[in-house]
């Protein structure tokens, strides 16, 4: 299937950036050579770190957008961005889907984000999903899609901002950012469980309850162990991944 | 000054909350009584995790949100919040801003959050404050305000999800971390410089390109006493900071 209209941006690599200002139209077949490990469509703010990330670590990844305004900037900056819809079928295929390992969702439409999810489920199953989640209940929806990383768009910066606030205080930063560590834990847990608890609002307020509390006794117990013990929990489960 | 229409709910500490259906106008002077060391300005999905984790480390925020159905949900779920604008000086009186210690700024507005950060320089000079930023061109102009502490919203986020991505490709998952860590402390210490340079979009352009060619350097060299040496500077001033 002919992808059109495909606005192809080709530029040298990052640290060199020089860019052509030519509009190339190619067909799915030429854009299938690019047989990088990830995609990433969306490459707005969010996925520009994801990207630039893993470009700083010797991955190169097929990068999509679909905002034309956003596209002029990218190219200025020297970035090879692909122009298009990323939830056009024809354009994963030309993506490279089949090739793939990776799928990283970055656009900030959460409802797109799902119809994407199911469309990637349904004919890239091995493709393993990293998306962007607009707020918690899309997290939900999400999680139980069995989307392998949700990353809730705003939640590690404001946890950042929390460390820094414990710090302003007083906090010994190590203390900080050990409760930060242990409330992400928690709270990514928290997360889990209530998407597959799938309840109503009721059973839902309780359970959040209950785990605010457990939160809270858990930062503010005196008993050292028993965060020690989240906190080796943690180093642990991270160790066994890697071994 | 008469500080109308002041919604205020009321309900128990977060441990055991029950709330009163009850919608109290209350004037600046009980507001006062409030003396938290931090006040949050917007409780949406940012401000509450500021607040959730200050909350669990025994830190009780003052809360206001100007978004009334955001009120209403937080109010189900037991939080003790004021509703108002949050650019109001009169507001800001009556939330302590006199003996607070730190404002959070967690609202999305960037333009208010700029108005905000300039009417507390002039009549709260003693207040530190931790402003979310849209993004880049946002967080320039709070570093130039002179704001303490500045997170891009969604910047710690996608860099999480990168650290996964890398994960999932199959770097070890200290490695992928350090990468992370390296990755934002090079970040911020870039946007510091161009939020400090106001060069025009060539100057910024060039410099972004050799920023990018540093890191990637930085992060795919094989001399680990390099990263080493990186990993370490951020430890040993964090560390300092605790001293």
């Amino acid at each position: 299937m002919v992808i059109t209209p495909l606005l192809m941006i080709i530029n040298e690599k990052l640290v060199q950036p020089r860019f052509i200002a030519a509009e190339i139209e190619r067909e799915a077949d030429e854009i299938d050579d690019n047989e990088n490990p990830v995609i990433i469509l969306g490459f707005g703010r969010f996925g520009q770190i994801v990207g630039r990330l893993l470009i700083a670590n010797g991955c190169r990844p097929t990068l999509l957008e679909h905002d034309p305004s956003q596209i002029d900037l990218l190219r200025r900056f020297g970035w090879k961005v692909f122009y298009g819809d990323a939830s056009r079928l024809d354009l994963l295929h030309a993506a490279g889907a089949e090739q793939a390992r990776l799928l990283v969702i970055a656009i900030d439409e959460p409802e797109k984000t799902l119809q994407i999810v199911d469309l990637v489920h349904k004919h890239f199953p091995h493709l393993k999903i990293l998306a962007r989640a607009s707020d918690r209940r899309h997290a939900y929806e999400l999680i139980r899609r069995g989307v392998e990383v949700v990353e809730r768009e705003t939640f590690s910066s404001a946890l950042d901002m929390g460390v820094e606030a414990l710090k302003l205080l007083g906090v010994r930063s190590y203390k900080a950012h050990r409760a930060g560590r242990i409330f992400k834990f928690h709270d990514v847990q928290a997360l889990q469980e209530m998407a597959e608890a799938r309840g109503d609002e009721s059973v839902l307020l309780a359970r959040s309850h209950q785990l605010a509390k457990d939160l809270e006794q858990l930062l503010q117990s005196d008993d050292r162990e028993l965060t020690q013990e989240v906190d080796r929990a943690w180093d642990i489960s991270a160790l066994r991944k890697d071994a």
